[in-house]
């Protein structure tokens, strides 16, 4: 099997003929840049995946780290590659050369990332984070600790981690317990008990700076009196050598369905005297810093759920290649000789189904972290608002499509392979197991459907809403003119279907009780998710018909003729189900509400 | 957690309520037996699960057998578990009471055995197949073959398998390669590999029967040339007395993603001078007997798969009921306590439609059940008649509805459990990693689709298909009658969705090629399910309908509300999706059959 980690046609095809990433180097932030230098940096982390986290990929799901009651140990190819990834630099890409970073548009780094993420999530996971962590503090630490605990994360010496979670609260970050108690040096002592910790604990970086949300005593109840504190594993001292450990144990550490390699740890603060702890920002604020930091993650979620959905489908391409089983039922010769399975009209519903599902979350990624550059480089205050404001929107959709469609993605790779596909001697089954994690943390698609229909939808006069129905409506507009207007009007009816199911909805919030109309928030997730992948799709379709215009060569026409029909895929056999939903929704369909616990 | 492996009294509703079990005492057969009998069987399968099934299922599952070039090895707990259902009786609970059976019918086999299924699926396994095995030779084998293979398996003695699979046919079965010489004393020797052979070898059993399918020499090519063979482990005396080893090597186990318990292995026939085999029947028969074991094994993975969603349902709906976090929408008070997470309307849905899967999906097996007593011992010729062309017709929908809907079904689990449900302390990610083998094994969900599709609908001038929907006709208008007239209407609507469909692709079959035809197979068979399951969910809704009438009190009243309310799901929510697939079907979208081979 010599199966791509990812389409390098495709990436390129997206960067540059969708979402025009060369623009990019037109902006101060970015002159140092070039379309060589981005694809330098994709090139590296095409490398770094194919020769370090690739190979080990096997290994690291089969042997998961241990706890032997004081130290984790896990095998020590995991070091090797975060190691050769972090010396390329990819735990700094997009921060600031002045923190020793690579500068580098988050639309580009993202795509580097894409090969670590799609070679090895389990392994990405300890990068990923310690890279959103630096830059939550970056935005809303102080000097100070920007120079204490960012620089050594963006370096590597340092890993970081997110401690949110705990045994009783689960998501419902609200009841949260963990405590912290003012010291006489300004500093806190933190105690209380984190699971679920992903990176919590291990030997691959000198230090781990936790960010803990915890409350301060006699903080107000509820996400009101929340805040967030950096508590290092060990102290740092003032020249930033290592001091003394910190009162922060390991109690354990969780095994996993997948995502192996990467620890997932019960964490107890201040088990002795209490855990040092430093106070970022301000008091009781502690939540909304942590949302810069679960929205980084939240689309960092969403691209590594398309990444393993993308990587499965060419594994599975690959496989139904080179694979010979079987004849076509207008076959009645039993000596003909077997057929490459992809010949089969199954197999290839299969692949299809992937392609669409995995490039087309891909695609909203790209276009996610697109508009996360935007908002903060784009020329005009005016577009940079209408970036943020967008990106804002999406950002439930960006985390939930994704995560529910990379799996069924993966599912599919595994039927492809057939019982070969249930065994640990090819990955796809694995690939299954690694992204089945995406729908639960940082949010389950629960939590992302209230947040897009409670929260979003209404949020500044629907002005999220409003710019996203807006792009979709320029996108059919040039559909049509491309000559896609058969494919332009299964959108628009696609839209309209949305939009009637929407102002339904807002109706009802005025009306009805709230719980009955947010019973069904993730069927309305379902739909707009549906309706922005077939836009995004849309969008592929125009740039791919316009490039066949002009009559490239065989392997272009092939490559672009596969975009146009994985959107038809998409319009005719994914889009139809709206109309079903939408009916659930307008009539406030009160199955589930009415449903008593004692009729289960 | 206390969570229950099945629904007690789900399975009385089924049995006697839904299907009136106990009409079958009245067939010479059974005249042994009644309600008291069946239902010690069925208890004494759920102690046997709850003592030996449940305690195991953790340790199966991480520690899977291995195999050392000599001999496999296997956790001691496992021989425990599989001896007590074997001393219980239930490796021969339907068989004759001549050869050491209960002769209990398949319905109440099904419903005993669905403990021990969903206790310990990989564990349940090795028994399974064995009852398969035997009741193979019972049907096909001379008397001297039964008495020398079939009594030892019924006892528990022998262990039993199907070999059919090889390396490079998979699941092209015309292709396969091992060959049969004929011997000078009538036996055969056999050579060739074969793989995924479940419960190939191990030590729980003194021997081992395999079934083998191979080539005669001389054989014509494909199907006709396919005959089958009884090849034990260890050559068997006339005494019945073990022999020496036969020329059977086990070469190797496959590392699966579930069903750990339950060895998976590749087998080497013939590395000598040929293993000993015995031919079964008639020469180049082979591949119908076997049928007459796959159909039954088709009916047992469907079944599995159904019981395998039924545990995860119960646990998960266990788990909603204890696990408090979160508050309601409506609710803006943070001191208030945290509910219990089922009164989440995102967790309801999640349990209905776990519920309306797993439950629905099970209905669908003890009916499959019921009408494979009904073909042997129904009063009339032309009831026995009836019974096996409507089980002939749904063994595709049989096999394979359960399994794509239990995986989803498991998946909610999984869920609802959050981040507890990724780790291996709750069994729900155990649960669905043992199920997702179900739409591979025993012919993919693909091979399932081209069955139903090409050659049982059109079989017998649709003697089937009428049938069916003549059965489902008629609980529609038992529905109207009891009230439940919008139920009706929605299933009517379904069912004309379902024949305009398939009107179109009968029509179609005979003007275009049978390849663009059958592309879209997966979603006639998909319509078709879901269909049978709206229609067994409704004949659910007519029976709880009559027993709410009749005012029972509050525990029965909240039982059969769920059971009307989990028939609502169905038909508001999944019904509705029969429009869009149909449409595909009846435009013969050619997405799939066009989309070629180098645009992917």
């Amino acid at each position: 099997m010599t199966a791509a980690i990812l389409s390098e046609r495709d990436i390129q095809f997206m960067l540059y003929e969708l979402f025009d990433a060369e623009s990019l180097i037109e902006r101060s932030r970015y002159e140092d840049h070039s379309k060589e230098t981005f694809n330098a940096a994709i090139n590296t982390a095409q490398q770094i995946a194919a020769k370090y986290f690739v190979p080990i990929r096997k290994k690291v799901d089969e042997q998961q780290p241990t706890f032997d009651g004081k130290k984790v140990t896990m095998i020590p190819e995991i070091k090797v590659a975060v190691d050769a990834a972090i010396e390329a630099g990819f735990v700094s890409s997009t921060a600031d050369y002045d923190y020793g970073g690579m500068q580098l548009p988050l639309m580009i780094s993202t795509a580097a990332n894409a090969y670590l993420s799609a070679a090895g999530s389990t392994t990405m996971g300890y990068i990923a984070l310690t890279s959103a962590n630096a830059s939550l503090i970056e935005n809303h630490g102080s000097p100070e600790q920007i120079e204490k605990w960012v620089k050594p994360m963006r370096s590597g010496r340092f890993a970081g981690t997110m401690a949110m979670t705990e045994p009783s609260a689960g998501s419902g970050l609200a009841d949260l317990l963990t405590t912290a108690v003012p010291a006489e040096d300004g500093t806190y002592r933190i105690s209380g008990s984190k699971i679920f910790i992903s990176g919590g604990d291990h030997d691959l970086n000198d230090n781990i700076v936790h960010l803990v949300l915890a409350r301060i005593k006699g903080a107000p109840a509820g996400v009101k009196g929340i805040s967030l504190f950096i508590v290092p594993k060990v102290l740092v001292n003032d020249d930033g050598s290592l001091g003394e450990r910190n009162d922060v144990a390991l109690a354990g550490l969780f095994h996993k369905m997948g995502g192996r390699g990467h620890t997932s740890t019960a964490l107890s603060f201040g088990e002795k005297d209490g855990a040092v702890g430093y106070l970022l920002g301000e008091a009781n604020r502690g939540l909304s810093y942590m949302f810069h930091m679960m929205n980084e993650a939240r689309i960092m979620v969403g691209t590594n759920a398309a990444c393993t959905a993308l990587v499965g489908y060419q594994y599975s391409l690959d496989y139904a290649r080179e694979r010979f089983q079987g004849r076509l039922p207008s076959c009645k010769d039993p000596l003909s000789p077997p057929v490459s399975i992809i010949e089969h009209a199954d197999v290839r519903r299969m692949l299809l189904t992937q392609k669409a599902y995995s490039e087309g979350a891909f695609a909203l990624c790209l276009f996610g972290a697109k508009l996360a550059d935007d908002r903060h480089t784009a020329n005009s205050d005016e577009e940079r608002q209408k970036a943020n404001t967008l990106l804002d929107f999406l950002t439930p959709i960006i985390k939930s499509w994704p995560s529910e469609y990379g799996p069924k993605s993966n599912d599919l790779a595994i039927q492809i392979l057939g019982g070969h596909g249930y065994i640990n001697e090819h990955p796809v089954e694995m690939f299954y197991r690694d992204n089945r994690l995406n729908p639960i943390h940082e949010g389950t698609t629960g939590i992302q459907s209230m947040d897009l229909l409670a929260r979003k939808l209404p949020m500044n006069q629907m002005a999220g809403y409003r710019a996203c129905l807006a792009e979709i409506q320029h996108d059919i507009e040039a559909a049509k003119l491309a000559g896609l207007s058969k494919a332009a009007e299964q959108l628009s009816v696609a839209v309209a279907i949305l939009t009637k199911t929407t102002d339904h909805l807002l109706g009802s919030m005025m009306e009805k009780p709230i719980d009955l109309v947010l019973a069904n928030s993730v069927k309305y997730l379902d739909m707009f998710g549906h309706v922005v992948i077939a836009w995004l799709w849309l969008r592929q379709g125009v740039v791919a018909q316009a490039a066949l215009n002009a009559e490239p060569h065989q392997t272009e026409q092939d490559f672009y003729r596969g975009k146009l029909q994985a959107m038809t895929y998409f319009l005719n056999f994914e889009l139809p189900l709206l109309e079903a939903w939408s009916t659930n929704l307008i009539n406030l369909d009160a199955t589930f509400y009415d449903m008593e616990n004692s009729w289960f």
